[in-house]
């Protein structure tokens, strides 16, 4: 490894004296996770303006010996972008590189830089009278860079898919400097083996994205938002199936909360409208339209009637406006933040197949409350995908700083993700690896998958300069 | 290597000695492919039962040293499945493994060996009131093995996306015969690499596909097939854009054929319908919605009435039953059996940007005309994938065979394909590359991008075993 000051005096020719960071306070932003996890250093945090840059950067890093942390806006919940603790790596912020580069309303496409935040590209294909329906409660800061590299999911997955289902084609700075340049706006092409997927996901231990091709959608023209009361996460699984059928493609969210997580979001932000109290559980069940369909609310609540006579559904209200619609996704968008406030807890983001869900909830359950009596579950997700954020809140009483041990993490995430990997489950839905849940990754996936991984990485990366000691 | 004669003792003790073939007849319908073009020969052809036998046979090829070429339905059209003529390789049928193991309807999935026909998982997706929505014309006989390992396209991509969007798990037998168990019936799973998309579109040579998990959907509880006569495919660029904004999600399917095209498939199809005669250009409109809708028709009529007024459709009929549906998508799906009995001809399988489209095919047309002065074009394809099926017929007066020799193939393909790479398109949109078009990857593609091929391909299959000489 050269001098450190030899490598920063060469960042500083390519991006500029100016956007290579190294002072405590400018860097403190770019080192620690949005939750507050993680705390790390960084030899220098580096800005680049262009793809040539981010290429050049890496190739100086890669000489030099020195590992680099992608990053977009910084908003992962897993420290996938926060660097180690030991200060011997450069962060490579994205957050410079936003521009829209184009967008093609008759391919339905859309060509966008790594660092733009995924509330401007939502916002460039509104203008172009279109839609990109990833949609996330961190959008406003988040980047589109940022939802690759993790394959984000969020809130309308159920009809358009993970982050990964939306790209077209990628830019990619690879592990000895050299772009990879697949920005085709195709949505066909079988001409050999589709290496983009291996860079999606990969929470930049593969490559850095530094520009995307998106597909884009109809615009809804027609919405209709409801919450529904239920009585149990069973009868929440029948609705769904039975919302699948009446609705078809217009359903695009079927969101679950219990009446702990609800409650939550509406103690720490006022004012949140409490329009059903007194149920276990709360369905949020979004139905879009991308033609004018001024049927659909009558739809919605027919559906919603007949659940209630079928017994699946204890009661629900239909929004009446765009601002009482906007409270219903409010109260779940705001969940994660409420718990931010409320003090840490125990967090696990796990998948299932749906129908695998009620066993499974009814399984865990037992078995935490024996292993911490009296602890309060925050449950709340997105049942169309399988996906809950199955959180563990301190007992009554309980200090939550102790709660959350060290030693209670382990214990807890051992049950939950045991139980799930026996119901042929994910660790982790939608979050990722990161630093996190790397140990857990290598307790509960398979070794023959673990193996095939670490091929690929050797593949792309034999000298594991990007991002080491994240996902693997 | 062993002696050819261990391997095929070790082969039958594995499979049972009748499902070792080895008689040149037996072997005949193996080792040839759909269109004539390949003549290959084997060492045997294996028909394993289960997936603890697909593993055993490439553990013991492996272990010989003598490579394997996985096959489906044999349906392929780039000699993907079809073994080299050096007769030193085994094809392993996967026609025995056609169980469907398993369908879960609350969450909307469905468990299928490699095996199983098309038809058979539309079929069952069908008993479970849902809907499996790949679609190709030969449904009847190409596997779901098949279609994912070579990424099938067809005729719903529009709205469902390739096959590889509508897989959620994948059982693989691995180059040196372990078995790769990643069966989830998870829509969202980010614990590390997802090595799954590693084998879909792989064409059998990073691995075997034996069973796999796919997504199913609300079944189209309405549907509205459309043909419309168009005087240009810019006027269909248009009428495309016009019809997704009219219909949404409800577009489902958008064919583009050429009036030679049509004319081909009803000379060899007679009874076929000619509704609309005497235009250039015909379109297809599918559009389906999965709730019951009286008004679908009155919309796609009002869709189309307003495309007539703005000119970008000259004439168009809806069909007002299930027979004239059938009989418009008869047209569509016969034109590839029609070329079939008409002769052989130029085949390219391109895609572009849709916007790309009316431009490529001017340059091209002008380009080709001058090299082949009298060449005949016949067009069709999934216009709203930008996938277009470009052939091109001997001139009147030129036997076809003279047309088709080796020169004119190369020089066709040059002219084509250069064109496509210069506008960002792909030379194979959804056939493969399989053997047919090896060469032109290697001149067309980045040699980046076939580098980082290569070093996947030595990651997983080091020794050459699974499928050589195809793709790469």
């Amino acid at each position: 490894m050269a001098e450190p000051a030899t490598l920063l005096a060469r960042l500083a020719s390519i991006v500029g004296g100016g956007n290579v960071l190294t002072a405590a306070a400018e860097v403190a932003p770019y080192v620690s996770d949005w939750r507050g996890r993680y705390k790390g250093a960084a030899l220098a945090v580096v800005r680049p303006s262009c793809t040539a840059e981010v290429a050049a950067v890496v190739r100086a890093c890669a000489e030099a010996g020195v590992p680099v942390v992608p990053q977009g806006g910084n908003t992962g919940l897993c420290g996938g972008a926060t660097p180690h603790d030991r200060g011997d790596e450069i962060v490579v912020s994205l957050a410079r590189m936003n521009r829209i580069r184009a967008v093609d309303a008759d391919n339905a496409t859309l060509v966008v830089e790594a660092g733009a935040t995924l509330a401007a590209v939502q916002s460039a294909a509104r203008d172009a009278g279109l839609a990109f329906p990833l949609s996330l409660a961190s959008e406003g800061s988040c980047t589109i860079g940022g939802n690759l590299a993790t394959n984000a999911g969020g809130t309308a997955v159920l009809r358009y898919g993970n982050a990964r289902e939306l790209v077209l084609g990628v830019e990619v700075v690879l592990a000895d400097g050299s772009v990879l340049d697949m920005k085709r706006a195709l949505r066909k092409d079988n001409t050999g083996y589709d290496l983009k997927q291996l860079f999606i996901g990969a929470e930049g231990t593969l490559g850095i994205l530094t520009a995307v091709v998106l597909k884009l959608f109809a615009a809804p023209r027609t919405q209709v938002t409801s919450l529904v009361a239920i009585a149990s996460v069973r009868d929440a699984v029948a609705l769904l199936r039975h919302a699948k059928q009446a609705l078809g493609d217009r359903l695009v969210g079927f969101e679950l909360m219990s009446d702990v997580a609800f409650g939550l979001s509406r103690k720490h932000h006022p004012g949140t409208p409490d329009p059903l109290p007194g149920h276990p559980w709360y369905a949020l069940v979004q139905a879009d339209d991308s033609a004018d369909d001024p049927g659909l609310a009558d739809r919605v609540e027919a559906m919603l009637g007949a659940a209630i006579e079928l017994g699946i559904a204890a009661d629900a209200t239909v929004a009446r406006s765009v601002a009482q619609a906007a409270a219903m996704w409010s109260a779940r968008e705001n969940i994660s933040e409420a718990q931010r406030r409320e003090g840490p807890n125990l967090k696990h983001d796990i998948s299932l197949p749906v129908s695998a869900i009620p066993a499974y909830l009814d399984e865990a359950e037992r078995a935490l409350a024996a292993a911490f009596p009296g602890v309060r579950f925050v449950v709340f997700g997105h049942l169309g995908d399988g996906n809950l954020h199955y959180n563990l809140s301190a007992p009554a009483g309980t200090a939550n700083e102790s709660f959350v041990a060290a030693s209670n993490v382990e214990r807890a995430q051992r049950i939950v993700h045991d139980l799930v990997a026996a119901r042929g489950g994910s660790i982790s839905a939608e979050h990722g690896i990161g630093q996190l849940k790397r140990g857990e990754l290598q307790r509960t996936k398979a070794p023959l998958e673990l193996a095939l991984m670490k091929r690929i990485k050797a593949a792309l990366d034999p000298a594991g300069i990007l991002n080491p000691g994240k996902v693997l």
